[in-house]
């Protein structure tokens, strides 16, 4: 993400170039030039590749020259070699008739100089980096990625390295948080597993706080430990809690607050929960830190839905799907999934969105799926 | 990219869980229960969250369960405490049936036990990292980044750190092709510019390929480099040059070679060919190196064309343009672009794809825009 804008110091091309390979000539020598009755005009000589001709042309000349060689002083046109004809040594004819500047790049065509070339906030692709080398810009300033803390919370999770006992769950949720954070363009910090206490979940967000650029906190399942989330963010500075439950399936539990100018937000602990979730209010937080200049764009592929799908309206649904490749075209078949089970969403390929002003997608109807 | 599948060793998840907060039951216990007919039970305990319970149910019992927690011996549902009412001290009112199983998470469920849970050549996104915590996997075999070969020729190129003399150029190709195929997973390896001499060029080609997976040569942009960079191919082993010369638009002088079982691939010199014909044939060579088991899908966005495009029959096409959002949704604005000019790029959002079998598109067709 560039956090400087870009100026171009020099136009490019910085000097006039030929797009095809054929002859420099004055466009006005082609007047009435055609097949029938071609102009004959002499050579001058042959441009080489990446030097400046050491020859100008006069009226009547024409100079042999390759795309992306450098134009002969007096040059206006460059007629391609395929509507010339070769006759005699030292002489060519033209049999079309070419208007000024035809299959010339024009210097500061692509850049003028001093023009903002890439703005603040652009997510450098490789054309962007394609950009920079064309300029000789060798070093540029991008931006810090942010810090997002990363808190499990719950009395039945462990590390994952550790055999869970009877009752107990690997954390599942720092994981795939930590790799979505990763790649839009946040860094990381896991904080570990918060035991479902008052004092020990405060005294960690609190570092969280202190350390990071935005805290993200998995609650444990159970109502009583998302209440205690929401304390805590409570406590943790103004405004505090802003939004405590969303409708969106999954996702309802979702706590969305502030504290002290920092984004806080409380996912709920199911895994394909909190990851949906995460998608909606995480990613957008990672972005504006990163101060990405556009809303970044899903990826979707349109595809045609194989099955009916129930939505309660007045609610926000997120529907995992698998894509299938067929003759006519791609098709989304829904995976009817539990919140808990993180395997429903290893077997998908992206999310099916059934607006709040549904009751439902139809069979055969042609949906967006956004790509996971 | 996963190289070796990975088998669950252990059922996932490992123990019946309670997908809710609520009273753990025998099912059969609350057989008819409605709102104005309820059923009373005894309540047995609290199920603590991480722990076998240390007790088991007997009919007519319940057990305060929390969502995630352990169903105790003898359970086999659980209502939701939104359906049950505490109104004596040790007992509850169930006001709904039950069927078996309802509100469970049976073990196994999300995966069994000695299931193939990731195949080979999977890319690893976020679920599957979550997913391999989830059964405790902490190690696995990945892909290595086949090596890409990137070798730049032009008698007109010179490295970016250079200032141009007139006539001379940067070069771009390197530097937008490495990042191409680091984004996609290879791994490239420069080989820096190389001088439009048959010897510079064949001992070049012979080294990359010994110490590559797959060479990529931009060739220089007038048509006797073209033929040079197709000759020294030839003589680099069996079978040689495959294609010379493609119908797509931009990117015509396309050479593609296979030498002792490597791709060879001759990308035009222009910045904006090479990359966009470096997504059709380099990308679909770096991900069957790396074993990918499904082929890639290209984001595309859906969006209505601003201006009519023509196109030649028989070619294909590829207009970069630009994504504008509206009140009617995405429009797609085509940047008219000369192949040379690297910015016409990076102005851009997506590609618009032209069949070869049509004439061009219509302005307000809908039209699918690969994203860049």
């Amino acid at each position: 993400m560039l956090a400087i804008p870009v100026v171009a110091v020099e136009p490019l091309p910085g000097f006039a170039r030929s797009t095809v390979d054929g002859f420099a000539v004055f466009a006005a020598d082609t007047y009435g030039a055609s097949d029938s009755l071609p102009v004959y005009l002499s050579l001058a000589g042959e441009v080489a590749m990446g030097r400046t001709p050491d020859f100008s042309l006069n009226r009547t000349q024409a100079a042999l020259i390759h795309t992306g060689g450098m134009l002969p002083e007096g040059a206006d046109a460059v007629v391609m070699v395929e509507t010339t004809q070769n006759t005699r040594p030292g002489e060519i004819e033209v049999m079309r008739a070419l208007a000024v500047g035809e299959n010339i790049l024009q210097p500061g065509e692509d850049v003028a100089s001093g023009s903002e070339v890439i703005p603040a906030g652009t997510l450098l692709r490789s054309m962007e980096i394609g950009g920079l080398a064309a300029l000789g810009r060798m070093t540029i300033q991008v931006a810090a990625r942010p810090r997002i803390a990363i808190l499990s919370s719950g009395d039945e999770v462990v590390s994952p390295e550790q055999s869970p006992q009877p009752g107990q769950v690997r954390d599942v949720n720092s994981y795939t948080l930590a790799a979505l954070v990763e790649k839009e363009g946040g860094s990381p910090v896991l904080y570990g597993i918060i035991r479902d206490q008052r004092t020990e979940l405060e005294q960690a967000v609190q570092r969280a706080l202190t350390e990071c650029d935005a805290v993200v906190i998995t609650a444990g399942s159970s109502a009583s430990t998302r209440d205690l989330t929401a304390d805590v963010i409570q406590t943790m500075g103004q405004p505090g809690v802003l939004v405590h439950g969303v409708n969106v399936k999954p996702g309802k539990p979702t706590i969305l607050g502030v504290c002290g100018g920092k984004a806080v937000i409380g996912l709920p602990g199911n895994p394909v929960s909190a990851l949906v979730i995460a998608r909606i209010f995480v990613v957008p937080v990672i972005h504006h830190l990163l101060g990405m200049n556009k809303s970044a764009r899903v990826a979707v592929i349109s595809a045609r839905l194989t099955l009916n799908l129930a939505s309660q309206a007045g609610r926000e649904d997120w529907m995992p799907v698998r894509l299938l490749s067929t003759a006519r075209g791609w098709e989304a078949d829904p995976i009817f999934y539990k919140s808990n089970l993180i395997f429903s969403l290893v077997r998908a390929d992206g999310l099916v969105h059934i607006p709040a002003d549904a009751n439902g997608l139809a069979a055969g109807e042609l949906v967006e799926v956004e790509i996971l």
